[in-house]
Protein backbone atom coordinates (compact mmCIF):
# COMPACT_ATOMS: atom_id res chain seq x y z
CA UNK A 1 0.00 0.00 0.00
CA UNK A 2 0.76 3.69 0.03
CA UNK A 3 1.54 5.54 2.61
CA UNK A 4 -1.54 7.30 1.79
CA UNK A 5 -4.20 4.15 1.42
CA UNK A 6 -1.87 2.88 4.96
CA UNK A 7 -3.12 5.84 6.65
CA UNK A 8 -6.69 5.39 5.30
CA UNK A 9 -6.82 2.09 6.22
CA UNK A 10 -5.32 2.89 10.16
CA UNK A 11 -8.26 5.55 9.99
CA UNK A 12 -11.17 3.24 9.45
CA UNK A 13 -9.32 0.51 11.79
CA UNK A 14 -9.73 3.05 14.74
CA UNK A 15 -12.98 4.21 13.60
CA UNK A 16 -13.99 0.33 13.67
CA UNK A 17 -12.20 -0.16 17.47
CA UNK A 18 -14.39 3.23 18.77
CA UNK A 19 -17.45 1.86 17.42
CA UNK A 20 -16.36 -1.52 19.47
CA UNK A 21 -15.46 0.39 22.53
CA UNK A 22 -19.18 2.32 22.19
CA UNK A 23 -20.83 -1.17 22.21
CA UNK A 24 -19.01 -2.23 24.76
CA UNK A 25 -19.70 0.75 26.95
CA UNK A 26 -23.12 0.76 26.30
CA UNK A 27 -24.21 -3.22 26.70
CA UNK A 28 -21.61 -3.80 29.33
CA UNK A 29 -23.33 -6.90 31.45
CA UNK A 30 -24.37 -8.67 28.10
CA UNK A 31 -25.96 -12.02 28.97
CA UNK A 32 -25.11 -15.26 27.08
CA UNK A 33 -28.41 -15.97 25.15
CA UNK A 34 -28.72 -19.59 27.43
CA UNK A 35 -28.47 -18.43 30.69
CA UNK A 36 -31.03 -19.60 32.93
CA UNK A 37 -33.32 -16.62 33.83
CA UNK A 38 -32.42 -16.25 37.33
CA UNK A 39 -34.12 -14.15 39.53
CA UNK A 40 -32.36 -13.33 42.87
CA UNK A 41 -34.73 -10.94 45.64
CA UNK A 42 -33.98 -7.09 46.49
CA UNK A 43 -31.82 -6.36 49.18
CA UNK A 44 -33.42 -3.39 50.52
CA UNK A 45 -37.04 -4.84 51.79
CA UNK A 46 -35.83 -8.04 52.54
CA UNK A 47 -35.44 -9.19 56.26
CA UNK A 48 -32.26 -11.29 55.98
CA UNK A 49 -31.75 -13.87 58.75
CA UNK A 50 -28.72 -16.04 59.47
CA UNK A 51 -29.72 -19.43 61.16
CA UNK A 52 -32.84 -19.94 63.86
CA UNK A 53 -33.96 -18.57 67.16
CA UNK A 54 -34.64 -21.90 67.98
CA UNK A 55 -31.06 -23.52 67.19
CA UNK A 56 -29.66 -20.04 69.55
CA UNK A 57 -31.77 -21.63 72.15
CA UNK A 58 -30.72 -24.93 72.08
CA UNK A 59 -26.92 -23.92 72.31
CA UNK A 60 -25.89 -23.46 67.99
CA UNK A 61 -23.44 -20.33 69.32
CA UNK A 62 -20.80 -20.94 66.43
CA UNK A 63 -20.63 -18.04 64.16
CA UNK A 64 -21.27 -19.09 60.06
CA UNK A 65 -21.40 -15.61 58.62
CA UNK A 66 -18.91 -12.83 58.61
CA UNK A 67 -20.31 -9.41 59.65
CA UNK A 68 -18.94 -7.87 56.24
CA UNK A 69 -21.42 -10.62 54.67
CA UNK A 70 -24.51 -9.62 56.90
CA UNK A 71 -23.72 -5.86 56.20
CA UNK A 72 -24.09 -6.74 52.45
CA UNK A 73 -27.79 -7.25 53.53
CA UNK A 74 -28.60 -4.57 55.82
CA UNK A 75 -27.55 -1.28 57.01
CA UNK A 76 -29.72 -1.83 60.27
CA UNK A 77 -29.40 -5.13 62.52
CA UNK A 78 -29.83 -7.11 65.57
CA UNK A 79 -28.08 -10.73 66.88
CA UNK A 80 -25.11 -11.98 68.33
CA UNK A 81 -21.49 -12.77 67.43
CA UNK A 82 -19.36 -15.89 67.53
CA UNK A 83 -19.75 -18.02 71.16
CA UNK A 84 -22.16 -15.70 72.12
CA UNK A 85 -20.05 -12.87 72.57
CA UNK A 86 -22.79 -9.81 73.48
CA UNK A 87 -25.56 -8.49 71.82
CA UNK A 88 -24.63 -7.26 67.78
CA UNK A 89 -26.45 -3.88 66.84
CA UNK A 90 -26.47 -2.38 63.59
CA UNK A 91 -27.56 1.64 63.07
CA UNK A 92 -26.20 3.20 59.66
CA UNK A 93 -24.21 0.61 58.46
CA UNK A 94 -22.28 0.78 61.38
CA UNK A 95 -22.39 -2.94 63.42
CA UNK A 96 -20.91 -2.76 67.01
CA UNK A 97 -21.41 -5.67 69.62
CA UNK A 98 -22.30 -4.57 73.46
CA UNK A 99 -20.52 -7.24 75.48
CA UNK A 100 -20.80 -8.04 79.26
CA UNK A 101 -18.26 -5.32 80.16
CA UNK A 102 -21.41 -2.90 78.84
CA UNK A 103 -19.21 -1.73 76.40
CA UNK A 104 -20.33 -1.08 72.92
CA UNK A 105 -16.88 -2.29 70.61
CA UNK A 106 -16.88 -1.72 66.49
CA UNK A 107 -17.03 -4.89 64.84
CA UNK A 108 -14.28 -5.92 62.06
CA UNK A 109 -15.98 -7.25 59.26
CA UNK A 110 -14.07 -10.82 59.57
CA UNK A 111 -15.78 -11.80 62.95
CA UNK A 112 -18.61 -14.01 62.15
CA UNK A 113 -22.67 -14.63 63.33
CA UNK A 114 -24.38 -17.22 64.79
CA UNK A 115 -27.43 -15.42 64.61
CA UNK A 116 -28.86 -12.20 63.05
CA UNK A 117 -31.44 -10.29 61.42
CA UNK A 118 -31.00 -7.56 59.26
CA UNK A 119 -32.48 -5.31 56.50
CA UNK A 120 -31.90 -2.06 54.89
CA UNK A 121 -33.97 0.71 56.85
CA UNK A 122 -36.16 2.68 54.42
CA UNK A 123 -38.74 4.17 56.64
CA UNK A 124 -42.61 4.02 54.99
CA UNK A 125 -44.54 5.23 58.42
CA UNK A 126 -44.23 6.52 62.16
CA UNK A 127 -45.97 5.32 64.85
CA UNK A 128 -45.93 8.22 67.74
CA UNK A 129 -45.60 6.50 71.11
CA UNK A 130 -46.44 8.71 74.74
CA UNK A 131 -46.05 8.33 78.33
CA UNK A 132 -45.05 4.78 77.72
CA UNK A 133 -44.41 3.88 81.47
CA UNK A 134 -42.60 0.00 80.61
CA UNK A 135 -41.88 -1.59 77.66
CA UNK A 136 -45.13 -3.53 77.58
CA UNK A 137 -46.78 0.03 76.94
CA UNK A 138 -43.85 0.10 74.48
CA UNK A 139 -44.79 -2.72 72.80
CA UNK A 140 -48.58 -1.89 73.13
CA UNK A 141 -48.33 1.31 71.15
CA UNK A 142 -46.58 0.09 68.45
CA UNK A 143 -48.81 -2.68 67.86
CA UNK A 144 -51.67 -0.67 67.89
CA UNK A 145 -49.77 1.21 64.85
CA UNK A 146 -49.49 -1.63 62.68
CA UNK A 147 -51.48 -2.35 59.41
CA UNK A 148 -50.99 -6.02 59.79
CA UNK A 149 -49.76 -8.43 62.47
CA UNK A 150 -48.89 -11.25 59.33
CA UNK A 151 -46.11 -8.69 58.20
CA UNK A 152 -42.25 -8.67 59.12
CA UNK A 153 -41.23 -4.88 60.51
CA UNK A 154 -37.91 -3.39 61.14
CA UNK A 155 -37.99 -0.80 63.62
CA UNK A 156 -36.12 2.24 64.69
CA UNK A 157 -36.51 5.27 67.31
CA UNK A 158 -33.87 7.60 67.86
CA UNK A 159 -34.12 10.32 70.93
CA UNK A 160 -33.99 10.75 74.47
CA UNK A 161 -34.97 8.37 76.66
CA UNK A 162 -36.47 8.19 80.70
CA UNK A 163 -34.70 5.25 81.04
CA UNK A 164 -33.52 2.13 78.92
CA UNK A 165 -32.64 -1.76 80.80
CA UNK A 166 -29.90 -3.33 78.92
CA UNK A 167 -28.24 -6.72 79.19
CA UNK A 168 -25.85 -8.25 77.36
CA UNK A 169 -23.90 -11.99 78.25
CA UNK A 170 -20.73 -13.23 78.46
CA UNK A 171 -18.74 -15.43 75.86
CA UNK A 172 -19.17 -18.67 75.47
CA UNK A 173 -16.97 -21.71 75.29
CA UNK A 174 -17.63 -25.48 74.52
CA UNK A 175 -19.27 -27.24 76.05
CA UNK A 176 -22.10 -24.35 75.44
CA UNK A 177 -24.71 -24.36 77.72
CA UNK A 178 -28.65 -23.48 76.54
CA UNK A 179 -29.16 -19.93 76.13
CA UNK A 180 -31.72 -20.51 78.78
CA UNK A 181 -28.98 -21.20 81.10
CA UNK A 182 -26.43 -18.33 80.22
CA UNK A 183 -29.31 -15.72 80.82
CA UNK A 184 -29.17 -16.29 84.51
CA UNK A 185 -24.90 -14.96 83.82
CA UNK A 186 -26.35 -12.01 81.87
CA UNK A 187 -25.39 -8.36 82.86
CA UNK A 188 -27.95 -6.05 82.89
CA UNK A 189 -27.24 -2.02 82.38
CA UNK A 190 -29.33 0.90 83.61
CA UNK A 191 -29.41 4.15 81.78
CA UNK A 192 -31.28 7.16 82.98
CA UNK A 193 -32.15 10.01 80.72
CA UNK A 194 -30.30 9.19 77.91
CA UNK A 195 -29.99 9.87 74.20
CA UNK A 196 -29.65 6.86 71.65
CA UNK A 197 -31.13 4.98 69.13
CA UNK A 198 -33.18 1.80 69.13
CA UNK A 199 -33.25 -0.64 66.52
CA UNK A 200 -35.36 -4.06 65.97
CA UNK A 201 -37.95 -5.91 64.35
CA UNK A 202 -41.67 -6.99 65.08
CA UNK A 203 -42.30 -10.26 63.17
CA UNK A 204 -45.72 -12.35 63.24
CA UNK A 205 -46.85 -15.11 64.96
CA UNK A 206 -46.08 -17.65 62.44
CA UNK A 207 -42.15 -17.10 62.69
CA UNK A 208 -42.61 -19.09 66.38
CA UNK A 209 -39.29 -21.65 66.43
CA UNK A 210 -36.93 -19.57 63.61
CA UNK A 211 -37.31 -16.06 65.44
CA UNK A 212 -38.82 -14.06 67.77
CA UNK A 213 -42.91 -13.25 67.46
CA UNK A 214 -43.46 -9.65 68.41
CA UNK A 215 -40.74 -7.09 68.84
CA UNK A 216 -36.95 -7.98 69.31
CA UNK A 217 -35.26 -4.24 69.95
CA UNK A 218 -31.26 -3.61 70.99
CA UNK A 219 -29.97 -0.12 71.81
CA UNK A 220 -26.91 1.81 71.55
CA UNK A 221 -26.11 5.53 73.10
CA UNK A 222 -25.89 8.44 70.73
CA UNK A 223 -21.93 8.35 71.14
CA UNK A 224 -21.96 4.63 70.38
CA UNK A 225 -20.31 3.64 73.50
CA UNK A 226 -22.97 1.33 75.49
CA UNK A 227 -25.93 -0.04 74.91
CA UNK A 228 -27.53 -4.09 74.83
CA UNK A 229 -31.33 -6.22 74.16
CA UNK A 230 -33.70 -4.44 75.80
CA UNK A 231 -35.29 -5.34 78.73
CA UNK A 232 -37.32 -2.14 79.67
CA UNK A 233 -37.44 1.12 79.36
CA UNK A 234 -39.80 4.80 79.99
CA UNK A 235 -40.05 7.34 77.47
CA UNK A 236 -42.56 10.58 77.45
CA UNK A 237 -42.27 11.73 73.54
CA UNK A 238 -41.01 9.85 70.32
CA UNK A 239 -42.18 8.25 67.32
CA UNK A 240 -41.14 4.89 65.95
CA UNK A 241 -39.82 4.88 62.14
CA UNK A 242 -41.01 1.83 60.70
CA UNK A 243 -39.98 -0.03 57.63
CA UNK A 244 -42.72 -2.41 56.05
CA UNK A 245 -40.64 -5.28 55.01
CA UNK A 246 -42.56 -7.82 53.12
CA UNK A 247 -39.70 -10.27 51.88
CA UNK A 248 -37.60 -13.11 54.31
CA UNK A 249 -34.03 -14.30 53.43
CA UNK A 250 -33.11 -17.12 55.37
CA UNK A 251 -29.86 -18.57 55.31
CA UNK A 252 -29.21 -21.91 57.28
CA UNK A 253 -25.91 -23.31 58.33
CA UNK A 254 -25.02 -26.74 56.26
CA UNK A 255 -22.52 -27.45 59.01
CA UNK A 256 -21.46 -27.79 62.61
CA UNK A 257 -23.99 -28.50 65.10
CA UNK A 258 -26.90 -26.72 63.60
CA UNK A 259 -27.49 -30.15 61.63
CA UNK A 260 -27.76 -32.49 64.60
CA UNK A 261 -29.53 -30.31 66.89
CA UNK A 262 -33.33 -31.30 68.15
CA UNK A 263 -35.24 -27.98 67.00
CA UNK A 264 -38.78 -30.19 67.22
CA UNK A 265 -39.30 -28.99 70.93
CA UNK A 266 -41.76 -26.04 71.71
CA UNK A 267 -39.05 -23.36 73.13
CA UNK A 268 -41.40 -20.54 73.69
CA UNK A 269 -41.39 -20.58 77.33
CA UNK A 270 -37.79 -20.87 77.24
CA UNK A 271 -37.57 -18.11 74.75
CA UNK A 272 -39.80 -15.69 76.65
CA UNK A 273 -37.67 -16.09 79.54
CA UNK A 274 -34.31 -15.25 77.47
CA UNK A 275 -35.92 -12.41 75.55
CA UNK A 276 -38.15 -10.27 77.84
CA UNK A 277 -36.44 -10.88 81.63
CA UNK B 1 3.58 15.65 10.86
CA UNK B 2 4.96 13.30 7.56
CA UNK B 3 3.33 10.72 6.62
CA UNK B 4 5.88 8.35 8.70
CA UNK B 5 4.84 10.20 11.74
CA UNK B 6 1.42 9.95 11.04
CA UNK B 7 1.85 6.54 10.55
CA UNK B 8 2.99 5.66 13.50
CA UNK B 9 0.12 7.64 15.83
CA UNK B 10 -2.65 6.01 14.38
CA UNK B 11 -0.38 2.63 15.14
CA UNK B 12 -0.25 4.05 18.40
CA UNK B 13 -3.84 5.13 18.68
CA UNK B 14 -5.32 1.47 17.29
CA UNK B 15 -2.59 -0.14 19.90
CA UNK B 16 -4.13 2.20 22.96
CA UNK B 17 -7.59 1.72 21.43
CA UNK B 18 -7.41 -2.76 21.25
CA UNK B 19 -6.25 -1.69 25.37
CA UNK B 20 -9.50 -0.15 26.20
CA UNK B 21 -11.35 -2.92 24.28
CA UNK B 22 -9.46 -5.76 26.39
CA UNK B 23 -10.17 -3.97 29.85
CA UNK B 24 -13.94 -3.65 28.87
CA UNK B 25 -14.11 -7.04 28.00
CA UNK B 26 -12.83 -8.41 31.54
CA UNK B 27 -14.22 -5.89 33.36
CA UNK B 28 -18.33 -5.63 31.63
CA UNK B 29 -20.04 -5.36 35.11
CA UNK B 30 -17.64 -2.13 37.10
CA UNK B 31 -19.62 -1.22 40.13
CA UNK B 32 -20.31 2.72 40.11
CA UNK B 33 -17.59 3.66 43.29
CA UNK B 34 -20.65 4.76 45.22
CA UNK B 35 -23.07 1.86 44.69
CA UNK B 36 -23.87 0.79 48.14
CA UNK B 37 -22.80 -2.60 49.08
CA UNK B 38 -25.99 -4.53 48.68
CA UNK B 39 -25.87 -8.39 47.89
CA UNK B 40 -29.12 -10.70 47.10
CA UNK B 41 -28.88 -14.24 47.72
CA UNK B 42 -27.93 -17.58 44.87
CA UNK B 43 -31.29 -18.07 43.50
CA UNK B 44 -30.48 -21.39 43.05
CA UNK B 45 -29.94 -22.71 46.87
CA UNK B 46 -32.59 -20.51 47.46
CA UNK B 47 -36.24 -22.39 48.18
CA UNK B 48 -38.33 -19.68 46.90
CA UNK B 49 -42.07 -19.63 48.32
CA UNK B 50 -44.98 -16.98 47.65
CA UNK B 51 -47.30 -16.24 50.74
CA UNK B 52 -47.18 -19.01 53.84
CA UNK B 53 -49.88 -22.22 53.83
CA UNK B 54 -51.73 -20.73 56.54
CA UNK B 55 -53.08 -18.18 54.81
CA UNK B 56 -54.17 -20.52 52.04
CA UNK B 57 -55.72 -22.48 54.73
CA UNK B 58 -57.72 -19.86 55.75
CA UNK B 59 -58.88 -18.53 52.25
CA UNK B 60 -56.10 -16.16 50.83
CA UNK B 61 -56.44 -17.71 47.29
CA UNK B 62 -55.78 -14.50 45.23
CA UNK B 63 -53.19 -14.32 42.84
CA UNK B 64 -49.96 -12.36 43.36
CA UNK B 65 -46.98 -13.43 41.60
CA UNK B 66 -46.94 -13.91 38.02
CA UNK B 67 -45.97 -17.49 36.90
CA UNK B 68 -43.13 -15.93 35.00
CA UNK B 69 -41.72 -14.21 37.97
CA UNK B 70 -41.55 -17.51 39.60
CA UNK B 71 -40.00 -19.04 37.10
CA UNK B 72 -37.07 -17.19 37.28
CA UNK B 73 -36.79 -18.20 41.04
CA UNK B 74 -36.91 -22.03 40.26
CA UNK B 75 -37.50 -24.83 37.37
CA UNK B 76 -38.57 -27.24 40.20
CA UNK B 77 -42.25 -25.93 41.45
CA UNK B 78 -45.37 -27.03 43.28
CA UNK B 79 -48.40 -24.88 44.47
CA UNK B 80 -51.35 -23.46 43.22
CA UNK B 81 -52.75 -21.38 41.07
CA UNK B 82 -55.20 -18.04 41.23
CA UNK B 83 -58.43 -18.54 42.78
CA UNK B 84 -56.95 -22.00 44.12
CA UNK B 85 -57.67 -23.60 40.51
CA UNK B 86 -55.81 -26.50 40.66
CA UNK B 87 -52.51 -28.09 41.75
CA UNK B 88 -49.34 -26.66 40.28
CA UNK B 89 -46.04 -28.58 39.30
CA UNK B 90 -42.95 -26.96 37.54
CA UNK B 91 -40.48 -29.46 35.78
CA UNK B 92 -37.35 -28.81 34.13
CA UNK B 93 -38.85 -25.15 33.91
CA UNK B 94 -42.26 -26.03 32.56
CA UNK B 95 -44.74 -25.19 34.88
CA UNK B 96 -48.43 -26.68 34.56
CA UNK B 97 -51.55 -26.47 36.50
CA UNK B 98 -53.45 -30.08 36.66
CA UNK B 99 -57.49 -28.70 37.14
CA UNK B 100 -60.24 -30.41 38.69
CA UNK B 101 -60.53 -32.34 35.40
CA UNK B 102 -57.39 -33.94 36.26
CA UNK B 103 -55.91 -32.86 32.90
CA UNK B 104 -52.38 -31.00 32.99
CA UNK B 105 -52.57 -27.62 31.21
CA UNK B 106 -49.38 -25.68 30.52
CA UNK B 107 -49.26 -22.54 32.26
CA UNK B 108 -49.11 -19.16 30.65
CA UNK B 109 -46.79 -16.90 32.16
CA UNK B 110 -49.15 -14.27 33.18
CA UNK B 111 -51.24 -16.45 35.46
CA UNK B 112 -50.55 -15.65 39.11
CA UNK B 113 -49.92 -17.70 42.04
CA UNK B 114 -51.06 -17.14 45.63
CA UNK B 115 -49.04 -19.66 47.02
CA UNK B 116 -46.11 -21.61 45.31
CA UNK B 117 -42.53 -23.25 46.83
CA UNK B 118 -39.59 -23.22 43.60
CA UNK B 119 -36.22 -23.51 43.58
CA UNK B 120 -33.62 -24.54 40.56
CA UNK B 121 -33.34 -27.95 41.21
CA UNK B 122 -29.24 -29.50 41.23
CA UNK B 123 -29.81 -32.59 42.76
CA UNK B 124 -26.44 -33.43 45.75
CA UNK B 125 -27.27 -36.80 46.73
CA UNK B 126 -29.69 -39.62 46.14
CA UNK B 127 -31.92 -41.71 48.08
CA UNK B 128 -32.87 -45.41 47.01
CA UNK B 129 -36.11 -46.31 47.41
CA UNK B 130 -37.62 -49.57 47.85
CA UNK B 131 -41.00 -51.77 47.66
CA UNK B 132 -43.05 -48.74 49.47
CA UNK B 133 -46.44 -49.54 50.11
CA UNK B 134 -47.35 -46.65 50.74
CA UNK B 135 -46.95 -43.21 51.05
CA UNK B 136 -45.48 -43.62 54.57
CA UNK B 137 -43.36 -45.72 53.82
CA UNK B 138 -42.16 -43.56 50.93
CA UNK B 139 -41.67 -41.20 53.76
CA UNK B 140 -39.54 -43.29 56.18
CA UNK B 141 -37.40 -44.55 53.39
CA UNK B 142 -37.18 -40.44 52.66
CA UNK B 143 -36.73 -39.30 55.69
CA UNK B 144 -33.60 -42.45 56.60
CA UNK B 145 -31.76 -40.70 53.55
CA UNK B 146 -31.50 -37.35 54.75
CA UNK B 147 -28.60 -35.67 56.80
CA UNK B 148 -30.61 -33.58 58.87
CA UNK B 149 -34.27 -32.92 59.94
CA UNK B 150 -33.46 -28.89 60.22
CA UNK B 151 -33.08 -28.56 56.81
CA UNK B 152 -35.09 -27.72 53.43
CA UNK B 153 -34.76 -30.12 50.47
CA UNK B 154 -36.47 -30.45 46.84
CA UNK B 155 -36.82 -33.94 45.99
CA UNK B 156 -37.67 -35.27 42.46
CA UNK B 157 -38.28 -38.71 41.41
CA UNK B 158 -38.26 -39.69 37.58
CA UNK B 159 -39.73 -43.52 37.01
CA UNK B 160 -42.58 -45.92 36.99
CA UNK B 161 -44.77 -46.02 39.88
CA UNK B 162 -46.18 -49.17 40.55
CA UNK B 163 -49.56 -47.11 41.85
CA UNK B 164 -50.30 -43.01 42.23
CA UNK B 165 -52.92 -41.49 43.59
CA UNK B 166 -53.80 -37.57 43.07
CA UNK B 167 -56.00 -35.25 43.60
CA UNK B 168 -57.11 -31.54 42.25
CA UNK B 169 -59.40 -29.04 43.35
CA UNK B 170 -61.86 -26.94 41.86
CA UNK B 171 -61.44 -23.04 41.08
CA UNK B 172 -63.16 -21.05 43.74
CA UNK B 173 -65.01 -17.67 43.80
CA UNK B 174 -65.77 -14.92 46.64
CA UNK B 175 -66.72 -15.21 49.06
CA UNK B 176 -63.85 -17.92 49.37
CA UNK B 177 -64.80 -21.12 51.27
CA UNK B 178 -62.01 -21.81 53.69
CA UNK B 179 -59.31 -24.78 52.17
CA UNK B 180 -60.06 -27.51 54.56
CA UNK B 181 -64.14 -27.11 53.06
CA UNK B 182 -62.60 -27.23 49.58
CA UNK B 183 -61.07 -30.17 49.98
CA UNK B 184 -64.58 -31.99 50.72
CA UNK B 185 -65.43 -31.15 46.78
CA UNK B 186 -61.87 -32.95 45.76
CA UNK B 187 -61.51 -34.73 42.56
CA UNK B 188 -59.09 -37.61 42.89
CA UNK B 189 -57.03 -39.51 39.98
CA UNK B 190 -55.51 -43.39 40.43
CA UNK B 191 -52.47 -44.15 37.89
CA UNK B 192 -51.70 -47.43 37.60
CA UNK B 193 -48.21 -48.35 36.13
CA UNK B 194 -47.42 -45.19 35.33
CA UNK B 195 -44.49 -43.36 34.27
CA UNK B 196 -44.00 -39.77 34.98
CA UNK B 197 -42.08 -37.23 37.70
CA UNK B 198 -42.74 -36.50 41.29
CA UNK B 199 -41.26 -33.16 42.41
CA UNK B 200 -41.65 -31.37 46.13
CA UNK B 201 -39.76 -30.73 49.06
CA UNK B 202 -39.04 -31.66 52.18
CA UNK B 203 -39.21 -29.01 55.24
CA UNK B 204 -38.15 -29.37 58.72
CA UNK B 205 -40.53 -29.06 61.80
CA UNK B 206 -40.44 -25.72 62.01
CA UNK B 207 -41.81 -24.34 59.14
CA UNK B 208 -45.41 -24.77 60.88
CA UNK B 209 -47.55 -22.57 59.82
CA UNK B 210 -45.86 -20.78 57.26
CA UNK B 211 -45.33 -24.39 54.96
CA UNK B 212 -45.94 -28.06 55.27
CA UNK B 213 -43.68 -29.55 57.83
CA UNK B 214 -42.20 -33.28 55.88
CA UNK B 215 -42.76 -34.18 52.82
CA UNK B 216 -45.36 -32.50 49.84
CA UNK B 217 -45.44 -33.62 46.43
CA UNK B 218 -46.89 -33.48 43.17
CA UNK B 219 -46.56 -35.57 39.89
CA UNK B 220 -47.19 -35.58 36.85
CA UNK B 221 -47.17 -38.18 34.03
CA UNK B 222 -44.21 -38.19 31.69
CA UNK B 223 -46.21 -36.82 28.95
CA UNK B 224 -46.96 -34.21 31.14
CA UNK B 225 -50.89 -34.26 30.70
CA UNK B 226 -52.11 -35.67 34.05
CA UNK B 227 -51.14 -35.85 37.71
CA UNK B 228 -52.18 -33.94 40.83
CA UNK B 229 -50.85 -33.10 44.34
CA UNK B 230 -49.63 -36.67 45.49
CA UNK B 231 -51.96 -38.56 48.29
CA UNK B 232 -50.82 -42.21 48.11
CA UNK B 233 -48.22 -44.09 46.11
CA UNK B 234 -46.44 -47.29 45.28
CA UNK B 235 -43.60 -48.37 43.87
CA UNK B 236 -40.67 -51.44 43.65
CA UNK B 237 -37.29 -49.58 43.24
CA UNK B 238 -36.63 -46.10 42.29
CA UNK B 239 -34.56 -43.44 44.01
CA UNK B 240 -35.57 -40.08 45.10
CA UNK B 241 -32.89 -36.99 43.60
CA UNK B 242 -32.63 -34.93 46.33
CA UNK B 243 -31.39 -31.06 46.51
CA UNK B 244 -29.92 -29.54 49.63
CA UNK B 245 -31.55 -26.37 49.72
CA UNK B 246 -30.26 -24.22 52.61
CA UNK B 247 -31.54 -20.41 52.04
CA UNK B 248 -35.35 -19.81 52.29
CA UNK B 249 -36.57 -17.14 50.45
CA UNK B 250 -40.06 -16.06 51.57
CA UNK B 251 -42.29 -13.19 49.39
CA UNK B 252 -45.39 -12.14 51.42
CA UNK B 253 -48.48 -10.21 50.05
CA UNK B 254 -48.38 -6.51 50.97
CA UNK B 255 -52.07 -6.22 49.69
CA UNK B 256 -55.71 -8.18 49.56
CA UNK B 257 -56.62 -10.79 52.17
CA UNK B 258 -53.10 -11.21 53.85
CA UNK B 259 -52.84 -8.34 55.79
CA UNK B 260 -56.29 -9.33 57.66
CA UNK B 261 -56.79 -12.73 58.25
CA UNK B 262 -56.04 -14.51 61.35
CA UNK B 263 -52.64 -16.50 61.75
CA UNK B 264 -52.26 -16.99 65.07
CA UNK B 265 -54.29 -19.87 65.36
CA UNK B 266 -52.72 -23.32 65.30
CA UNK B 267 -54.14 -24.94 62.00
CA UNK B 268 -52.15 -27.94 62.20
CA UNK B 269 -54.54 -30.50 61.98
CA UNK B 270 -56.37 -28.77 59.61
CA UNK B 271 -53.41 -29.18 57.59
CA UNK B 272 -52.80 -32.89 58.19
CA UNK B 273 -56.38 -33.60 57.01
CA UNK B 274 -55.64 -30.83 53.54
CA UNK B 275 -52.46 -32.48 52.85
CA UNK B 276 -53.03 -36.05 53.42
CA UNK B 277 -56.15 -36.90 52.77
Amino acid sequence: MKPRDTQTFLIAAIIVLIGIIAYLILFPCITPADAPPEKAPDARDTLYQVSTINALLQSVYDGIVPISEAQMHGDTAIGTTDGLDGELIGVDGGYYVIRSDGVAYPLDGTITTPFISATFFDPDFTIPVNDTADISGFGEQLESGLPSANMFYAIRMDGTFDYVKTRSMPKQTRPYPKLADVVAEQSVFEFHNTTGTIVGFWSPDFVSGFNVPGYHIHFITDDRTAGGHVLDLRMNDGEIKVDITPDLYIVLPTEGDFYHVNLTEDLSSALESVEKS
